[in-house]
């Protein structure tokens, strides 16, 4: 009975694990179609209330001003002539009830009839759990123009 | 016993669940390269056999039409050249036996010894669980052009 | 008891088969973000000593000749500019200890202060399973250039 035991506590942790790091990923997997729909209260409960989104151009300190970011105008013309804020996969990095995620994303926009890449950035996710699900604490979003700030944030892929 | 039993059971729904998104997510992720290798039975064998792919210049309602895409003249032109129908990470919403992936597409040809991102798209899935796995018995695919029903398309995401 | 330790027995063999495929995405979900930062170490630990990495221009043999070319001096030049080794989701398949993982992917490049989509790419992955984790064995990267080759390497996408 105590191995038994012992390893139905074994899967339940592996088992959480797995969870833990497949929700995280389809948290990052939801911002890009959310965003590009303009659904702008679902993007900012991606945040925790006072979650910071810290974007070259931008520095959002709560839901509130996520979710003004995308009534803004400039998304709002973005989105209205149609574009893509295309994120690659998630590698993601749980520790406990604190994770991080890395991935690239390409910004594509619609501009004279064609469609162009309008910005390559690398994007690094510390996250919570929370009783509402996983939550991003701080993501930064930085452009792959060849800076080391960059490259350093791509390379704490891992570390959570 | 009984609490042995209530873990095991509660362990098996939740694995199956994640085994669940887990295929559906493959599913998508097969497409792309599936249909850009041209091999048409494969491609259509995502969709069950009255599977729907309602994609803005086409309508095709059944494994043979999607087949027949993939070998038409058309498309056969584009792998021909070399082209990339790229779809990002599919979110996954499983309800029991039925389930809608959603995701975005960039699409890539060449062009001139260029390549070029030719259309930006939004990916809505309606997936159900048949004996041989989860298929497709309808994809919408609409461009990201700015226009109220695609961002109403990429909105239905989470919605099983 | 003996329905309960093959009920156990069940979910431990299906949830390895998850824990699997997810540490191979989650390899190739690396690659990107690792290559473009410059981490010659962590890029070459993707494969095994020995492991192959067999690219249009290239042939590397070893985990040094892949930390050398991301030392190179051309790929150096490429993310010393900004560039983005953007690959999708992975299909994987798993055999035992063996896997293959299947993805496209897009190099996004910085030319004259615009992005521009340089290459675009079929990747198959051949993994093995050793005491520290998944690795590479082989790696086959072709561009998407309409030859037969590319489009017998993305059609072998689920054959372990």
């Amino acid at each position: 009975m105590s191995d038994t035991a012992n390893r139905i506590a074994a899967l339940e942790a592996r088992l959480a694990r797995l969870e833990d790091e497949h929700a995280i990923a389809q948290l990052v997997a939801s911002y890009g179609p959310l965003v590009d729909a303009g659904e702008a209260d679902r993007v900012a409960d991606l945040w925790t209330e006072d979650g910071v989104y810290d974007v070259e151009e931008f520095h959002m300190a709560s839901r509130a001003d996520v979710a003004a970011m995308v009534r803004s105008d400039a998304h709002q013309g973005l989105i209205g002539t149609g574009c893509s804020h295309f994120l690659g996969p998630a590698h993601v990095t749980v520790d406990g009830d604190r994770a991080v995620a890395v991935c690239e994303s390409v910004l594509l926009v619609r501009h004279n009839g064609r469609v162009l890449p309008a910005r390559i950035g690398a994007n690094h996710f510390e996250l919570v759990r929370t009783p509402d699900g996983w939550r991003t604490t701080r993501r930064t979003t930085r452009g792959l123009d060849g800076s080391p700030e960059t490259h350093a944030l791509l390379a704490r892929l891992g570390s959570a």
